[in-house]
C-alpha cells in the first residue's frame, strides 16, 4: 500500500498506477485530517480537492506551469506535494505553513490566495504576460462554485474573451461556497449538471481520451472533437456566451477521467472551462454530511484569556453576541433586515435566519453587491444590520463610502473579526477598518469592550439614523471589561475607567485588555497605576476628554489593535500638537508590515502589543 | 410646436402626443446642448436618453416609483422634467444642480448616482423594503451596457431571482460605455440585439401591445405572452439563465414602443431586463459621429492657472503627460504594459493604444479585475501601468492590498484626478488614495509637483521593483514648480524648495501651488516668507528632514488636497508630538465632508485650501 511516506513530492505522482494513487489520496486525506483537527484549519473543502490536486499535479509541473487555487484553503494536498510534506504539521503555526497559498512560502504557490475570487483576474495576467514574453507553459485557475460569482471574478470572465490569451479554468463545483451557493448562477451550475446535452458531450470526450495517442495525431482528435462539442452544445451556457469553451461536468474524486480531461485540455487551443464537481468533506463522513460546520475548524488546544484585574470573560464569542443582540432587536422591530455575504456559519446567524427567513439575506460572497443592496434597503425605509468581516469590508470600501456615507444612509456595519485574527494571518486580519473608515465623511465608528457595550452600541445605532460602524475582534467577548455599567455616559463620549497618576492609557476594544494586564503589571512592579480611558467611539472622536487626559497627565500611552498610519494614535498626536500639549505621548499599534499567521497570542507579541511593553514604553519616558 | 417652455414638469407629458412628445424631446436636447456647452457635462450619454426618459416619465410616477440612474450623467432630460428645468442652466455649478443624481437636491432623484453598477443593487433593496413594508410602486434601474459588466452589477445579476422581489430593469445599450464596451458580455447583448428569434419576440410583444386593453383582461394576455415568449426564446440568453425575464431589444428613440413596452412591465410579475438600444449623442451629428470624444465636455470659461512665484505652467494636462511618458518609456522596455478600465480617452492613453495594441488593455468598467489582472502581469514579469482616476481605485482597494502589496509586485499605480475634480462633485473626488494608502503595508506613494517630477517618478517606479502609486490632479501640469531641476534629491527624500524664516510649509503635489502663492503672498504684506519642502514621497516618509524643519522653525503649516483624517498632517503631528517638538503645527486640508460640486477654484476656496488661508494660519499662531 503506498502512503504518504514513501512519496517525496508530486514528481512521484507518475510512477504510481491508479491503485496506489487512490492508496496515496486516502494518505493524504488521513494527515489533514490530524494535523486539522491538532492546529484547526479548513477540513471540508481540502479534503473535497485532493483527488483533483494529485491529478492536478499527474498532468502539469508546477515548476513551469502556474497553478493559482482561488481561496486557497482547498490547497493543503497541493502544499504536502510540492515539498512541504514533513512541514505540514506546523499549518498555520507561527513561523509554520500558510493555511493558504503564499509565494514567499514556496516558489510553487504562484499566486496568494485568501480573498476569494482573484484566479480568473491574476491567471489571465500570468497568460498574457508568458504570450508576450514569448513563453510557453500552462496557466491553471482552480476556483469554486462559489467564489464564481463575486464580482472579480465575474469581471474576468467577462474579460477572457477579449484577453486572447488562453488559460484553464478548473471550477471545482462542491455545490456550496462556505455554507450554501446562492444565486442565479449557481441555478445555472445545477442545470448544466445534469443537463443530458452535457451527458452526451462528456460521453464524447471521454471516448476520444479512452486512449490518449501521443504526438500529431492527438491534433487532430482535437479537432474532432470540437466539432462534436459545438454539435451537441444545445443548452444555454454561459461560459460559452463568453467565449469559454465549456468542460464538463465531471467526477472530481475520478483520478483516470481528470487526468485524462487535464492531458486533453492542455492541448486544447483556447481558454476553457472544466467544471468538476467534488463533494466537500470527501472521505469523512461527518464533514460529508456537515461540510458547511467543518468548513473552518479551530485548533485542538484553545487560547484561554488570562484572569485579569476588573475583567470578567463570559463563554460566547463575539460573533454570538452580536447575532444574539441583532435576533433580539429584531423581534421588536419589523424594520431590522439582517445580511451577510456568505458568511451565515461563521457569523453565527442561523437562528437570526431560521426566526426571519424573509428578513435575513445571504448574498453570497458578494460584499460590493451586499453594501449597496444594504443602501436600497435602508432608502427604501428599513433598518439592514450588515454583518461582515474587517478584512472583506475591504472589497466594498467604494460602496461604503458613496451608496452608504454619501446619502447618510442609516446601515449598521456589524464588523467582525476586527484586528488581528490568528491562524488565517495576513490575508485575514482586520487591520484596516479604523485607518480607512476614518476619513469617511459622517461615518460613525465605534469599538464595543465589552457585551454591555455592545448591546448599548448595536440599539444606539439602530435609533441614530445614520452610517455607523461596530467593530469587534475574533474570539471570546468579555461580560464586563471595567465599570460595570455605561449608564451616564453619554452618547459619542468616552469614558475613564480608572483613575490612575503621572500616566494614561488611551485605547479601544482590544486595548483595554492590554491597558488593564498594563494596569496590573505596573501594581506589581510598584509603580503608578496609569488612567484608563475607553474613547468607545472612535469617530467623532470625544476630543474634550482627551484634551483633558492630555493636560492631566505627563505620559499618554494609545493602544491600539489597527494599523498606525491613519489610526487613533494619529488622531491623537494631531491633537497634541495642534493645540500645543507639552505631553509625553507614544503609541502601540501595527507597524508598516503584513502579520505573518500563528496564534493571536504570538501575534500580539510581535505586534508589542503587551502588558509588558506598555509598562516599558511608560518607563523608557 | 410644443417646447420645454411650456411643460412645467413630467405630469404635463400625458396631455401631449406623439408629435407633440417629439417636439418637446427636442426642445430638451437643445437645451442640454445649450447649458452643456456652457458649464461642461455629459453630453453624449444625456442626449441619447431623451425618449427614454420621457417615457419612463410617461409610464412611471416618481413621486412613489423609484428610478435609479446608473451612472446619473444619462439623466439630464430627467433633472429637466422633474422641477429643476430652471435651475438646469446652473448645472454642476458652485451651489447649482448636479451632473448627477442626488437626493439632496431633489426627493424625486432616489439614488445617487456617480460610479457605476450600483443600480440593480440598490433597485434590489428598495424593491425589497417595499415588499417587507407591504408598500406598492415600482422599482426601476437604468443601467447602461458598459456599467454592467462591472462586478457589483454581475453580483447583483445573480441575486435576483433568490431576492424574489420584482425589479424592472431597464438596459440603455448604446453599445459603449465610455468608449467601446467590451468583453464577452458585449458580444453578446450584439448577438441578441440581432438574433431572429428576437425579432419575432419583439414582434409579439408589440402586437399584443398595439391596444393595450384596460383592467383584467391585461392579465390574461400577459399570461398568453409570457407563453409566447417562453416558446420563442431559443438562443442562449444569460439574463433568462439567471432567472430574469429578457424582453428586447427595443428601439430607445421609439416613444410610443416604450410607452407600450413600460406599461406591460408595470403588469408583469416578475423581475424582467428591457433591452433598449439608443444612440449616444443622438440628435447632434458631430456627437452621434464620435460620441466618446462628446462623453465628458468641458466647461467654455476654462479655468486658467493664476501666474506665481517660480511656477511656470505648462499647456499639458497631467492625463496627458503620464500617457506621453508611458508610452516614452515603453519604447524602450518591451515589459511596459499599459491597463485602464474603461477610461482610455479620459486618462489619454489613445496613442499608447494605437502604438501598442498588444500592450494595452482597456477591460472595461472593471477596476477589481484590473489590479488583480495587472498583477498577474506583474508577477509573471511584466511591468504594468495602471491608469486609473482616484475615485475609481476606491474599487478596487483589496486587490491593491492583498494582490499587490502583500505579495510585493511591481506594479504602478497612476492615480489620476487626485484631489478635488471640479464639476464632476463628490462622487468623483480624489480624496482617499492618500489616507488609505498610507495604511497599506510597504506600498510606495509619491505625488510630483511638476512634469519634470512626473517623468522622474515614474521612470524610478518602474525601476524599484516595488508596488508603487503615483497621484496627480486634474488639469494642466505645472512645467516647473520651485527649482528646475530634482537631481542630487535622492529617491525617497523630500526636498527644501525655498529657505524661509521662521515659519515652513510642508506639502506635495497641488499643495506646492498653494504654499508658492502664499509665499507671494507674505512677501506683498512684507512678511517672513516661509521655507516650503516638498515631501514629494508621503510613504515612506523623509522622517529625517522633517525633523529637521520640525526643530529649525517656529510655525509649520501643513497643506494636503485630501482628508485630515489618515493625511500627512497627522503623520507630521505623530512625528511632532511623539518626539516632543515644541512647534507650533497647523494643517490645512479636507475636513469631515463631502465637497459639493462647483469649479476647483470653488472648492478649494470653501476648503479653505488657499494662499489668504495659509497665511492668515500663521499670523494666527
Amino acid at each position: 500500500m503506498v502512503t504518504l511516506s514513501e512519496i517525496n513530492n508530486y514528481k512521484d505522482l507518475k510512477n504510481l498506477d491508479d491503485k496506489n494513487l487512490k492508496e496515496l489520496c486516502n494518505s493524504i486525506r488521513e494527515e489533514i485530517i490530524t494535523v486539522v483537527s491538532n492546529n484547526g484549519g479548513h477540513l471540508s473543502s481540502s479534503l473535497g480537492a485532493v483527488e483533483l490536486i494529485v491529478s492536478l499535479l499527474k498532468v502539469f509541473d508546477p515548476e513551469k506551469d502556474k497553478i493559482i487555487f482561488d481561496v486557497g484553503h482547498q490547497s493543503y494536498a497541493y502544499k504536502i506535494l510540492t515539498g512541504r510534506k514533513d512541514k505540514f504539521k506546523t499549518l498555520r503555526q507561527w513561523g509554520g505553513i500558510s493555511g493558504f497559498p503564499n509565494p514567499s512560502e514556496s516558489h510553487l504557490d504562484h499566486y496568494i490566495g485568501g480573498h476569494s475570487s482573484i484566479s480568473i483576474s491574476a491567471a489571465l495576467g500570468y497568460a498574457k504576460a508568458r504570450d508576450l514574453l514569448g513563453q510557453n507553459h500552462h496557466v491553471v485557475a482552480v476556483i469554486g462554485d462559489g467564489a464564481l460569482i463575486n464580482g472579480v471574478a465575474l469581471e474576468a470572465l467577462n474579460n477572457i474573451k477579449e484577453t486572447k490569451s488562453k488559460v484553464i479554468l478548473i471550477l471545482n463545483d462542491n455545490k456550496m461556497s462556505i455554507n450554501q451557493c446562492v444565486g442565479g448562477f449557481a441555478d445555472h451550475l445545477a442545470k448544466l449538471s445534469v443537463h443530458p446535452a452535457y451527458t452526451k458531450l462528456k460521453k464524447i470526450i471521454k471516448e476520444h481520451c479512452k486512449s490518449l495517442p501521443k504526438g500529431d495525431s492527438i491534433e487532430k482528435k482535437i479537432s474532432h472533437l470540437k466539432h462534436s462539442i459545438k454539435h451537441f452544445l444545445q443548452p444555454a451556457n454561459m461560459f460559452e456566451e463568453l467565449g469559454i469553451s465549456y468542460w464538463g461536468p465531471f467526477d472530481g474524486h475520478n483520478l483516470q477521467e481528470m487526468e485524462t480531461i487535464f492531458t486533453l485540455a492542455t492541448k486544447y487551443d483556447r481558454s476553457l472551462l472544466i467544471h468538476v464537481v467534488t463533494q466537500k468533506g470527501k472521505g469523512v463522513p461527518y464533514a460529508e454530511e456537515k461540510p458547511e460546520k467543518y468548513h473552518g475548524v479551530s485548533p485542538a488546544k484553545k487560547e484561554k484569556n488570562k484572569e485579569c484585574y476588573n475583567i470578567e470573560w463570559s463563554s460566547k464569542s463575539w460573533s454570538e453576541a452580536l447575532a444574539e443582540t441583532t435576533l433580539n432587536l429584531a423581534q421588536n422591530d419589523p424594520r431590522i433586515v439582517c445580511l451577510t455575504a456568505g458568511m451565515k456559519e461563521g457569523s453565527k446567524l442561523h437562528k437570526f435566519h431560521e426566526t426571519f427567513p424573509d428578513r435575513f439575506f445571504d448574498v453570497g460572497i458578494a460584499e460590493e453587491h451586499m453594501l449597496s443592496f444594504a443602501a436600497g434597503l435602508a432608502a427604501g425605509g428599513l433598518k439592514p444590520i450588515v454583518s461582515i468581516y474587517s478584512t472583506f469590508l475591504q472589497r466594498a470600501l467604494d460602496q461604503l463610502v458613496i451608496d452608504i456615507a454619501m446619502q447618510k444612509l442609516p446601515v449598521v456595519i456589524a464588523v467582525d473579526r476586527a484586528g488581528l485574527v490568528g491562524e488565517d494571518g495576513p490575508t485575514h486580519h482586520g487591520l484596516f477598518d479604523v485607518c480607512w473608515g476614518r476619513s469617511i465623511p459622517g461615518l460613525n465608528i465605534m469599538a464595543p469592550r465589552d457585551l454591555m457595550e455592545l448591546e448599548y452600541m448595536l440599539k444606539g445605532s439602530l435609533n441614530k439614523n445614520e452610517p455607523c460602524m461596530i467593530r469587534f475582534p475574533k474570539g471570546t467577548a468579555p461580560l464586563r471589561v471595567g465599570r460595570g455599567s455605561i449608564y451616564g455616559t453619554p452618547w459619542g463620549n468616552g469614558i475613564l475607567l480608572e483613575k490612575g497618576q503621572e500616566w494614561a492609557i488611551i485605547t479601544y476594544g482590544t486595548g483595554l485588555v492590554t491597558a488593564y494586564e498594563a494596569c496590573t503589571l505596573a501594581r506589581e512592579k510598584g509603580l503608578p497605576e496609569p488612567s484608563i480611558f475607553d474613547v468607545r467611539f472612535i469617530k467623532p472622536l470625544d476630543t474634550e476628554s482627551i484634551k483633558k487626559l492630555l493636560s492631566d497627565h505627563v505620559t499618554i500611552i494609545v493602544i491600539e489593535e489597527s494599523y498606525k498610519a491613519g489610526g487613533l494614535g494619529e488622531a491623537i498626536c494631531d491633537i497634541a500638537a495642534t493645540e500645543g500639549f507639552p505631553v509625553k505621548l507614544k503609541s502601540i499599534s501595527i507597524q508598516d508590515q503584513f502579520v505573518p499567521h500563528g496564534s493571536r497570542q504570538d501575534q500580539l507579541k510581535a505586534c508589542n502589543l503587551t502588558a509588558e511593553e506598555v509598562v516599558k514604553l511608560y518607563l523608557a519616558n
